[in-house]
């Protein structure tokens, strides 16, 4: 199971004292730009080698509420659906879950038109473990 | 209907050149307090009214990215579901729907507790038109 | 003398419930912006007018705390200095002064160079009214 | 010296390809609440204890353009003025010098109202190290 960390900063808290729920999205980006770094799929010394995954759909579940010094711990799963890459995330502070979320992508030319699954990706995938009923008891 | 408006703006770019995923729930949430406050439930002059509504879950679905400057208008409709409240939108760059979302919530006490749907709010809702298939052709 | 006006979002505040402070620079950002369209300067509709202004610097100060759901309006100057242009801002809640700011900027080429100052930013220039002393008492 | 290390993520660029500048102060902000809690003046477990430091003023300068996937070291001196604190930070990618900035503040009561300096704060700076000249040749 891939687990991304993150520190819940300061400007990531909102007038009612906690995380702002726009955040988790981009707490479940930063997790699967992690994860498909920790696979081999972006070299952060390439530009643009990650920038051509299109975002088509998120659904983020809220359980208790996160704030400042949180320490995080993101855990990840991947799967193909076709042309797609489904990711489900569950966000957890210690045994505490806080939020579960599945984001749905689908990949793209440098002219950002939809393309078939590049191979290396499609490698990858072959290879992770995915279980369904991960997010039911969240 | 209640319609939202909002101008992009090049900070709410990302590197693809288009609107970053996460400010979508950031536009959202703004045409909620906006239908709130054009509804008489929000006094923005009173700090913390409008504080105490929490987000349960979102789901959002894109469907064309936006650009900076782009010029959008976010359509909402509203009802009760016992103590909860849905909300969907619409959002549009003209004629062209370039998302769709729906949210949920439940409001807290000042200590941050879940509490009965306050009566402005219950009235407000009785009196809104909500179309069940809204979402469904977009 | 030009004004941008921001109604504050829940999403710019934090946990001390007020607006952060790394916001008056998208607030600052958006009043520059909103020059250059009312100037001619930036046509929304042309991906990539605005995009080609680097910030050398920039210089906020703080005199009071802004909230959420403040109406705030943001006074503009700008005036050329050699290949530069420099803003000054005021940024107020009604006769209130919260913030004053003065930012930096060079044109650049589409690849992100450094350019000399495009004729039509030139010409702007010289029209615009510059109070040097604008600032100081504020 | 301390040093505080950020990955630059892909929700911090915007069209221009590069870090947007509103980001930097959000990494010294990152940096400064680092700082402080290596200090033992944080308690990430007891909220409220980072929140009462106000930011009076904030001076950055851009030297050359970060990206997405940048591994970011900030280094940091601070000092105390009177009853304000000053803060320096240099922020670099390896070698190379992206950006330097200044920022000052003040502390605050749980009301928000300035006070005089902490004690704890108050030992800590006297014994950090604070070189005038450090950020001029950068």
């Amino acid at each position: 199971m891939f687990v991304h960390r993150h520190l819940v900063q300061f400007y990531e808290t909102d007038l009612m004292g906690i995380i702002h729920h726009s955040n988790y999205l981009r707490f479940y980006e930063e997790a699967r730009v992690a994860w498909a770094h920790a696979r081999g799929l972006i070299d952060y010394q390439q530009p643009g080698s990650a920038a051509h995954f299109a975002v088509l759909e998120t659904q983020v579940k809220h359980l208790r509420p996160g704030r400042f010094g949180d320490s995080l711990e993101i855990d990840v799963q991947a799967r193909r659906d076709g042309v797609r890459v489904i990711f489900q995330y569950r966000l957890r502070r210690g045994g505490e879950v806080l939020s579960v979320a599945e984001t749905r992508h689908v990949p793209l030319s440098a002219e950002l038109k939809p393309i078939r699954l590049p191979l290396p990706i499609k490698t990858v995938l072959e290879k992770e473990t995915w279980t369904e009923t991960w997010l039911l008891n969240s």
